[in-house]
């Protein structure tokens, strides 16, 4: 077996290294990166189509989509307008930096002032492999139920942002949102906690003013 | 690499010839045996509060619960006065067969009629794991979006049953049901289609039928 951690240490420090290239090369072009994970259907898709349609007149944005199968994610933001590439993993629970380089010389992605990756539906897998990005974003619709980040504590506890999404239909739902937020307080003192509902439109000034104002600061700082 | 794939091709034989052991041990005490896989959040420990209620008094049921944290799920099944076995994975994306085995040594599953294994949740890695389970279940529920049989085909291509969960909430959402009936068609053609609202009930006597004339054919097989 030591043969095998060899190679999977030796693996995972490929992939580290590939991560902070890509990190570099996104803060030479100055431009912010996201890493969206959830589970399947939590709307990572439909919120990026809302913040496309706010944005994207004033901040080219593109993105990258990570699917098991089906070029459907992508499609639905060409149709609005933004450069989008879908990887298809074919079977792997996760995207990983290997990709995401590949995708960067294949598609004209960059230049853009922010760059989202919708990591495969996945709650767990994705969380612990590095894209370059700037920070994740967890999704968890209310549709989900209110136990969720004590579940699945790890992607909780690193996302720097953490998007209620659906909040629409809290009057249909057993949801505790404060107790949710404790929970995710608990996980990680620091992290931003936003509620959207991507049908009424609720909460997306809040989320996309983040994005900019993260823009702003990246790019001071470079 | 050679070894890595020599080790990795004797973890999966193992893994087979274990799944085999348990289906058979399975069989000898006449338990039908499901193995549940979802999407986080779309009901799979509800739906089994929901069947233990209406089957236990009749048939004995047991569970195994499958959870990265917490032992919420298995607390859930205990207050119905269900056994129920609790396996926290630390951060693995699904069960397998030796954990099963283990459950079965530890705790006191069987005798039972029926043995719900509720899995990790995840719609992608527990696809490809035989637990020794008479047939896998998947479920999805409405909130979920109608593109997610052909964005994670394995699962809905092997699973014997599919539950839409939560239609209650149809009126709240934009939901295609009958696409959602023709994607699973056209990947399981022999694929059962159930629709259930543990919330109002709807469904759950159709769902449990199902569960009870498996049981029975399987002891008369046996």
């Amino acid at each position: 077996m030591k043969q095998v951690v060899t190679v999977r240490r030796r693996a995972l420090e490929a992939s580290e290294t590939r991560a902070e290239s890509l990190r570099q090369r996104f803060a030479e072009a100055g431009t912010l990166v996201l890493n969206l994970i959830s589970s399947p259907g939590s709307g990572k898709t439909t919120l990026l189509e809302a913040t496309v349609r706010r944005l994207a007149s004033d901040h080219p944005c593109a993105v990258i989509e990570g699917d098991v199968a089906t070029e459907r994610d992508a499609d639905r933001l060409r149709a609005l307008g933004v450069p989008a590439h879908q990887i298809l993993t074919g079977g792997a629970c996760h995207l990983d930096a290997r990709q995401v380089g590949a995708a960067l010389d294949q598609a004209r992605l960059l230049p853009a002032d922010i760059l989202f990756i919708e990591n495969v539906g996945n709650l767990i897998c994705p969380t612990t492999y590095d894209l370059g990005e700037d920070f994740k974003v967890a999704l968890l619709s209310v549709t989900e139920g209110d136990d969720k980040p004590f579940k699945y504590p790890a992607i909780f506890a690193r996302a720097a942002v953490t998007v209620l999404t659906k909040i629409d239909l809290l009057p249909h739902l057993p949801f505790d949102v404060p107790a949710v937020e404790e929970q995710l307080r608990s996980l990680n003192p620091e992290g931003i906690i936003l509620q959207t509902s991507a049908i009424t439109g609720e909460g997306i000034d809040a989320w996309c003013g983040l994005l900019t104002e993260r823009l702003t600061t990246k790019r001071k700082r470079v």
